[in-house]
């Protein structure tokens, strides 16, 4: 049994530096694949069976520090109002996208055990089979990136519809951000209610905002959510990719980990997130298609780079890429053990 | 006649801010979609009388400082061996990318007057017709970015094969880094003897990469390049998206000017890179969907970060997207100038 994941959240000494993937049940995986043969993304979400047998592949095949459990960051839009479909290859659709003032008045509440309860049986479920292993983390998406898919209505490129709501309807937005972050405060609580040990909250999408228009228009609703987390004693890990000139903000929001992607050195992130958090990554999820000579050296690099201070928790700078080979997975899971083992 | 932009390269002393756009001739324009509706964007480059009248719209319809001639970055690789087409809204397409050092070895050299004098004639054409109301900027793009596009086919999100090969294969890497600086360089040079008073370098993707990667794998290839303009004595420019953690590191290349994107305050991106440089930015190309009132307050907060310090040209943080409101590009160019005016 490993605490190693939650003792370095909290910045407690441990015996090596704790490892997990971001995304690491998933595409790269043949077992995964098979499930996937027969089952949507959202099927697998929504069947906890399904979703605890995935949360599970990787730390079979792996020696991985945490699981997370397998979910998708829109699940809560579907409650409140919005149709969300993969299509096949191109990521999620949504087919009635938010534009209006109107649209956002129009959006339910989410109720976490009536609308997301696959999620927390999920988690229920898969505290039970890891039996202590390892910890599970619950995640959400932060509403900025949320609000993005929402008005995007898919993936997005220059944001150009969230922006212009953004700048154009300031009410309706603020309005949207409010309610996102009351559905999201309410379900990751919901999910440590069911067992879920620690929280992430992913803002993939937030580098595409200025440091002024991160202060206005999301971080106070990322604070929100920061805050209603407090109370319950769980590490809350904050995460976004492109985002190193809002690091001193994004680590403001209120959390305990801040995670980094690869675009800044560790120890220059860690610097400028504060050295009061603990800190998460950032290996390239494309390093892990170099040969292992090179992943080692990058992985080396990084583990140098946290100095041997408490409070590192390894991982990519972003999730594992489908293409990955599962090899460099393990790989890098049992170097970063090895390299910082602490003797005595 | 307007050398406002050219003294700012310099930071020499100006009577206001200089402003010119990224992709100011462009999709945008409904005179730039007549064009377009009879002709491709290759033929467009191809033809100098097209490229001209493009070249020349935005300096028609806006009080700007500068032009800059219209191309494509990708137009290098044609001659060098590799096919170029532009499908419809999806962006460059190269049928046949680089993947192998027999790839690489297989490229063929680019003459500039043989395989791209259409630019070179579309330089001298318009450097006539501009009569020396506005510099005319010519550009290029950085090898770290054209190589993306040449060995991913086209546009990326991850760039999993470029750093596939730049890991996997150093020696094919830099073989063809070196084969894209010597053709950026030659290009540059003629564009220069043409008639170009400065020339940007768009390394637009570089964000893509760690520090320690754009240190190992594309910032000598850049510097080559601004090594050779040096003697040539005109403005060089050197701009990336998404890459503020790389700024010092850009700087350092050897360019006159930064480019910054919006995701760093002016002053901060200006202090980065470095005071000995002038400084190009940056508004959010996304804020021109905003309403005025808010455009003018995004301005304002630019102009007063730059300080009236010698060396400033506005600009966007990323080209003018298509969907974007014309009169808005007025409105800054004007705000800007007004705003900026020195008196006595």
């Amino acid at each position: 049994m490993s605490d190693r994941f939650l003792r370095a959240c909290r910045r407690e000494p441990v015996d090596c530096t704790p490892v997990w993937f971001m995304r690491q049940a998933g595409r790269y995986l043949a077992e995964y694949q098979e499930i996937r043969a027969g089952h949507s993304i959202l099927e697998v979400c929504k069947t906890p069976e399904l979703a605890v047998e995935v949360t599970l592949q990787p730390i079979r095949r792996f020696d991985l520090d945490a699981a997370i459990i397998f979910a998708d960051i829109l699940l809560p839009l579907e409650p409140m109002g919005l149709s969300l479909e993969f299509a096949a290859g191109e990521g999620p659709v949504i087919a009635n996208p938010i534009r209006t003032a109107g649209d956002v008045a129009a959006l339910g509440a989410v109720r976490p055990d009536a609308d997301l309860g696959f999620v927390l049986e999920s988690i229920r479920q898969a505290r039970a089979a890891l039996a202590g292993e390892v910890p599970l983390i619950g995640f959400a998406g932060a509403p900025f990136t949320l609000a993005s898919y929402a008005i995007e209505g898919g993936g997005s490129r220059n944001y150009i519809e969230t922006k212009r709501l953004m700048y154009r309807d300031p009410d309706a937005w603020h309005d949207l951000m409010g309610r996102l972050s009351d559905a999201v405060a309410d379900f990751l609580a919901a999910q440590v209610a069911a067992g879920a040990q620690a929280v992430q909250l992913f803002d993939s999408w937030v580098g595409a905002l200025s440091p002024d228009d991160y202060a206005e228009y999301a971080s106070p609703y990322s604070q929100r959510i920061f805050s209603a987390l407090a109370e319950l004693g769980v590490p809350r890990i904050h995460f976004g990719t492109g985002a190193n000139t809002l690091l001193p903000l994004m680590a403001a929001a209120g959390c305990d980990v801040i995670g980094l992607d690869w675009r800044i050195p560790l120890d220059e992130g860690w610097a400028a997130a504060g050295r009061d958090l603990a800190v998460q990554g950032n290996l390239d999820p494309v390093a892990l298609f170099a040969p292992e000579q090179e992943i080692e050296r990058r992985v080396l690099d990084i583990v140098k780079r946290a100095d041997a201070r408490p409070g590192h928790i390894f991982n990519l700078g972003h999730g594992i890429l489908p293409e990955t080979p599962p090899e460099a997975v393990g790989f890098v899971a049992d170097l970063v053990h090895r390299a910082t083992r602490r003797t005595g």
